[in-house]
């Protein structure tokens, strides 16, 4: 019930608007005596911030996040943590165009529906700009579980496909992804997709893209049957992010091409160390993960603001054309990436203090 | 934090094992004095039980489903309806082959490692049997949402792909889907399947599905934002069914081809008739239907148990093989078809109710 | 939302009508492998059993509870625990006088102008026949608590007032407690308290009740603030329990009349044993659990049943006469005893998973 | 499991320390298009406000409060609204002497035993300070409650009980209640107040008060069952307030005294307007409203710092000293009057939103 919360154990609660005063975010649950570095956080913020490159919008936000409450000498209390940052670029730009009409593929139209309002602003509350406060809250659980799995969780994330372009040589090259402006995990591609990107962004187009998330040391155990297996939870999480319109796991719907004798990972052991064949799984089984890598990827949608003229309709019904000038992603995914790995971190973190409150 | 139950508003939990004395099912939050029809949640139950055709399990469970409280003369009270079915079947088999071993693909290893026990005798809890009960579940969602929602929601479900073998020619039959053992919606593909199928369960092997949901006459406003978005709650559900690996709305994984001048679903009207002109959004946008036909599809993975030799390893980590001999769906994708109507029924019926929450 | 559960990490759901075929109740969230004695549960059940002596109802109620599901080779498995008690007693007497008309007192007006129905045979869902699956919940949390808890959690509960008839000599005799009919802790006051009940029973009338609740060994920093105190949460737990009307722990209500110097309880200690000199508190300082004996009170008010004539209304709201004839407790207070026990050990049980849940 | 959220379909989470830089909630469930008036809820909070008469604590706080979020062109926009008060007045005293020592009464002990840190600045979040923002969502649920139900729901609530001294003559003038500092609703005890408050002032010490509350105009039905009553939700909410140790509704603990016969409130009816003889329940029937007026009261502890010098320990469970020098409150229980009505606000609130999730 809880429209703007997620979490179990751990909760977050974002509030907020695009283009309102400030944005922040709650986080309930989290364990006293963690030493919380907000340089850290920062830095995580600071991979999502807009304007840092010309492949994504050139919006100007510091995103400078600031801790109101819950820690006291540099520690974790106990108690709810505050996070907040004021919206700094507000463009005090004239929405006179746009007003009264709904932008084709964004929220306007359901949110009007629904709430007999919405705030034209940037899309108000509907925006991705909620997204930096689930960084903040991904952050914070990134430190918990540094603190409290040993070998340390890593989660890895890239994007694998931008427009038609796919990466072939799955070369997965984790010190590359965050040298580069797409979060590649491959060189090779770089080249293909900053043509194309360019080539969109000067039509006034855009691009979809495909993320894969990939977790290592995940214990084994994590997820809770039925209704929070750890699959159900983190396509809760993902699912929720702008413009995701679809997640798959481990071999995903490629699956439907193997069959039975082929499609299960087989397993041996060799001391106590046991090994699966194969990881067609993406790491869970059951909705537990298994030990092996969690591995799953989803779909981000073009983004929907683009220059060439449309058919739309306006808040009194009557057809209308829009063109959405201003400034935007050519290709939002590959913003989402650390969205994605924040809420993969959050869900862990929920789901493995959900672990220890087992007793036996 | 409730792993068996499922819903917010309208809640269900469900209890019991595959091979224990019964299953049951408790719906919290249902509404007061709707009438309920025992035979229709039966008949709904009817399409899942097994035993069916030769192209599923040929367990034989009669699946009678009854309430045993929430409804007083004929309808609802508003106090929780329980429902319960005795398992009739558990055929007391000799389990000492498998007693210590884990099935490759199952979550018996999964669960062992959790729970440190486990229910040998057909996977205990983690069984399909389990979704018996959101059938039943679901099926008093859909007497509630045919109640209180005009005109009303049609949900439509079908097989559109087993192995390789997929509908080319979309033809989507409504009255056909019910008339065959693959739920399917076209007649054109009916020969190559059951080829297919009888093919794979000779060799003692299986096939994966992919399964498409159509929702026409969903109210416009379905769904909260941020964490409870439709089709965060949709994946959700789904993703909770056993042996879905994967889910996407619209043109899901396909929008990565699409520029974002085309992506996007262009609007218009004539008098107060808003219509869309495309659907690759699937009927979501912002996480709130739009009103057009919600459209999802999942993959279901080829049923784990299969009659080849496999490499696992037992309790204690040695090294084994495991063959599993027994009545096993040959795709079992199949019988998922009438629990995702179910889980769809239940998400909308509980984010309607959770519409009429808000008054204005 | 869930009108019928009541816990957080730990959660029970009941279902089920006074004179329907059965009452029920599933426990969620128990942790796995702890030995269950249903033997002990049915002893627990015992004791809140109805026509045990004429001082209670002569309602003959074998409440045999039975277990469904959740327990494997004699132990918790994890999954949901599902208890059952068929009802034996539905005497099918004639409703036909009641069946219109309100009995003042009860729950049926109320449910009525909310549910626009009622179960008249015995109040339904509102009887306190409701409370025996509690009491199940309750001895499966004491199970819990006695495996995890270390030395033991020690619950005693006892009347200390019927009617005006007090004990002024507070000696709290443990082992007397579950020697007489009326969980008195002291012989003393029995021989009153007999002849009280006997004489307000002959002339259909009923006693009101104070019960004193004392836990020993409870752990220090039981209890979340700011929402989810240790107090709050007994006072939500032991109010949900028909007919009472008040609560106070420690010196409760008495403590207007201490002064500040007075009221709160200094602290001492010895090597590494605390000492508290007093305790107003009742063994909760802000919400907490202080390693004190958490003492607290609750009334439970008169039968409303009686045979006394009484002024009320129909369903068409006329003014109509009712006097309820049957079978009721004489002091409905005696058998709150054990529901009072059992959503203490459930809400502790609850609230000291919590605490493992949080790491540090 | 939200230990700082407070509510169901409407909810709100409080976060910040007393002495932090800022405390502040989010409201979340809150419906749209309600006309927001932010002075009407500074005048709340002006009620509750330190520094306002020699009969409160000192501290100077101008708890000026600010809405970040949710509120558009002056209206609820059902995003989740952001209340903050920077915190002025966080006096930079030598916290030296008190630092390592528990206050007894408080929740230091506790605190520290649980979170292994205690914020010794003021007690940090177990600081009455948090109720502030209690006080900011209890008036956004009365600006919801007012808008919603006709004719408006009136809660009144006054002190009753100062020490000793009890209002015999139990006039209730609504009017008077605002105009003196105690929050009295009766002129003629006002005097006797003065002088007990001033002379244990005078000696460092603090007196306990008994509150009640009274709510015309609920409508019938408010209220879940099993455990959701009305009567547990307000025991819940009014015992999270820092010093309350009991609650009791309409007769409360007085109705061990009433025989049945006299104990149930006898009804009547006179065309569609129904009446109750009397009202010892309080207004609640099962745990739902059954219109008549509901009553309760509760008891606020005598302020725990007081100046005398008390017996402790120390962080190292070594013997000590203490005395709380500082700015108190000599009765605490006046401040919580406001709290309380907030309380009951956001309560009725929550549970009628609920009624209108329920279709029929």
């Amino acid at each position: 019930m809880s429209h703007n919360s997620f979490g179990n154990l751990l909760k977050f609660t974002t509030w907020g608007e695009s283009h309102g005063e400030a944005i922040g975010c709650v986080v309930d649950g989290f364990p006293a005596n963690i030493p919380i570095d907000l340089k850290f956080i920062q830095s995580r913020l600071d991979l999502r911030k807009p304007g840092q490159s010309k492949f994504t919008t050139q919006r100007q936000e510091k995103d400078m996040v600031k801790i109101l409450s819950g820690v006291f000498n540099g520690k974790s209390t106990g108690s709810p943590i505050s996070f907040i940052i004021y919206n700094s670029d507000q463009r005090s730009k004239d929405y006179t165009n746009i007003k009264n009409k709904f932008r084709p593929g964004h929220a306007d139209f359901t949110y009007y529906m629904k709430y007999k309002n919405y705030d034209y602003r940037g899309g108000g509350r509907s925006s991705a700009r909620e997204t930096a406060m689930r960084v903040a809250a991904g952050a914070l659980s990134e430190i918990l579980l540094n603190k409290i799995v040993k070998p340390k969780i890593k989660i890895s994330s890239a994007v694998i496909q931008i427009g038609e372009n796919k990466i072939t040589n799955n070369k997965w090259n984790e010190n590359f992804i965050l040298k580069n402006p797409f979060f590649s995990p491959n060189k090779s591609i770089i080249e293909t997709w900053e043509k194309s990107i360019l080539y969109h962004r000067k039509k006034g187009s855009s691009l979809g893209a495909i993320i894969e998330v990939r977790v290592k040391n995940c214990p084994v155990g994590v997820g809770e049957p039925i209704y929070q297996k750890l699959d159900s939870e983190l396509s809760k999480a993902i699912m929720s992010i702008n413009a995701v319109k679809g997640i798959e796991f481990g071999s995903g719907f490629n699956l439907v091409e193997l069959d039975g004798t082929n499609a299960s990972d087989q397993m041996s052991s060799k001391g106590k160390k046991i090994s699966f064949h194969s990881n067609h799984a993406g790491g869970i089984l059951g909705g537990i993960s298994s030990g092996q890598d969690i591995v799953f990827r989803y779909i981000v949608k073009p983004t929907s603001s683009v220059l060439s003229e449309k058919n739309t309709i306006s808040k009194d019904l009557k057809n209308t054309k829009i063109r959405t000038v201003g400034r935007h992603d050519p290709c939002v995914g590959i913003r989402a990436v650390p969205v994605g790995i924040a809420m993969t971190n959050f869900v862990l973190a929920d789901l493995i203090l959900m672990c220890h409150s087992k007793l036996f």
